[in-house]
């Protein structure tokens, strides 16, 4: 079985370890959320691919999720004499990746391309893939006005009230071709968020159409756990929104495209109002701390989903 | 008196800090050579602009001579492990003036105006100027080929043998506009290396014209000692290009433009066969160790200045 797993950065990244550490490279496509993707002092940044590549080469900060393990950040300190924007954290280490792929890109290769020749640097063996080597860029509608996602997201920390999330593509983003739907016999949709994260690789149609077709079974793991989400803005968002911040909410969010939904133990009292949206689910816990939460969670859902196939 | 010093890197930003302390900022202006200027990993990067700016804000690497003091090298190793060149040692802090400098050029700002606002950020007070807006890239002529200056200088460690310099202007090279030469009583020329740092100054027009006309008093520092330059080819490339490395030799190469010249204690035998050349003669202690060395050295030429006035 091949499965496709569609995920954002760091909540995402952790499955994808543990799916890394149970299924052969050649077993799993990592695709990858590129709407958080800018330029910053002339530099391309694509935050989940970086997060999702050192999450695998296990360089991550552990501490924060993102960014590398042992950085420093004498670079920054000087940006800021110079007047700089400082308010995205650059590390020394971290620069290396933006500095290399940028001067790629540039050169004319593609972010598919650069992506796998960072991961080869890095010895990450599995295939990480931007959804799209066309642009998707994510903009937040708010109660301030139309941010970019990085001015929302990390200038701003998300406090402003989201009204509304939207996605440009210059020309209609195409899927990879380097994910061939063909080949694919599972989807697994990380627990990222789903405004943020997973709508930007739906805006992909192809994508989309291929899940909605219903071919393959397809598992998402909520982001959601109790009312909560584990980090980031999604529990916050869906308030704005005008969502109940539940694991039930997320399901009725991805009715039209999985069959199959994962929650955490402490909503198992949940499982029959999900099972009503006509989903099987699975109930297991799904806070990934440890190496080993990461891994029992991934089996659970490549279980899953052999039991959908 | 108002003084233009022309400097290259090492050891003519040595006597600009000496300058620096013993003039007012209105009272001298350094005119730095860009024909080293070049882009790496997508930076553009001035490696006399910088080592000046770095010297001025007491920054440099004191073991050095270039390069940020208290530097480190995080992003590089990195850099080593994606494949990255890293012939050229871009440190941690030094990477912060790189990346402001590229993304103001990109925006349209000229290399004047960047490197302004650089020396305003590390405080520097005095002006450093590129001797000019628009690009010279200084090309060495070896047994290996045509090189680019870096690749020479850096990359080759200055192993092939030169066999001529010559500086490469996509348009013919204007004058800065910052230095307004009819403001200028006195002209010194550093004691860089006359081949690689000071003749890419003489190939703007404007200012070659301006020291071949003599209305003001032009004085040049040997950079050559006993017959050895103190830091860099100067001395292996005269040799290389058929020219006894002698001071006598320098002040020969810059009969047409100076009048004055300064020379080591250690040369005071040449005397009498420089001002045969027709040029007045300075000698003294040039070797600058010590803060009080470069200040000693920086009275004695502003004196020698006033004198030929």
């Amino acid at each position: 079985m091949k499965i496709l797993a569609l995920t954002g950065g760091i909540g995402g990244a952790k499955l994808c370890l543990g799916l890394a550490n149970v299924l052969a490279p050649d077993r799993v496509i990592f695709a990858v959320n590129v709407g958080d993707d800018f330029e910053h002092l002339g530099l391309y940044i694509s935050p989940d691919l970086d997060t999702l590549t050192y999450t695998l080469a296990n360089e991550v900060n552990p501490e924060t999720g993102w960014g590398r393990s042992e950085e420093s950040w004498q670079c920054i300190t000087e940006l800021e004499r110079f007047g700089a924007p400082t308010w995205f954290r650059l590390g020394d280490r971290d620069l290396a990746l933006h500095l290399v792929r940028s001067q790629k890109l540039r050169g004319g290769a593609t972010l598919s391309e650069v992506t796998q020749s960072l991961c080869e640097g890095l010895g990450v063996q599995h295939a990480v893939v931007p959804i799209s080597d066309d642009p998707i860029r994510t903009h937040v509608d708010t109660e301030q006005g139309l941010l970019s996602f990085q001015d929302y997201f990390v200038r701003r920390r998300c406090e402003p009230k989201v009204r509304a999330v939207e996605f440009r593509q210059p020309q209609r983003a195409r899927l990879n071709p380097r994910i061939d739907l063909n080949a694919i016999d599972a989807v697994l949709i990380c627990p990222s968020n789903p405004f943020l994260s997973i709508d930007p690789l739906l805006a992909v149609d192809d994508l989309t159409d291929f899940l909605k077709m219903g071919r393959v079974p397809v598992v998402a793991v909520s982001p959601i756990v109790g009312n909560r989400a584990i980090k980031g803005p999604t529990a916050k968002m869906m308030q704005e929104l005008d969502m109940p911040s539940t694991s039930l909410r997320v399901a009725k969010y991805y009715e039209e495209i999985v069959n199959g939904f994962v929650v955490d133990s402490c909503d198992a009292a949940s499982k029959q109002a999900l099972e009503g949206l006509g989903m099987q689910v699975v109930v297991t816990p799904t806070i990934m701390n440890s190496l080993h939460d990461k891994i029992a969670l991934a089996k659970a859902c490549c279980e899953f989903l052999s039991e959908l196939s």
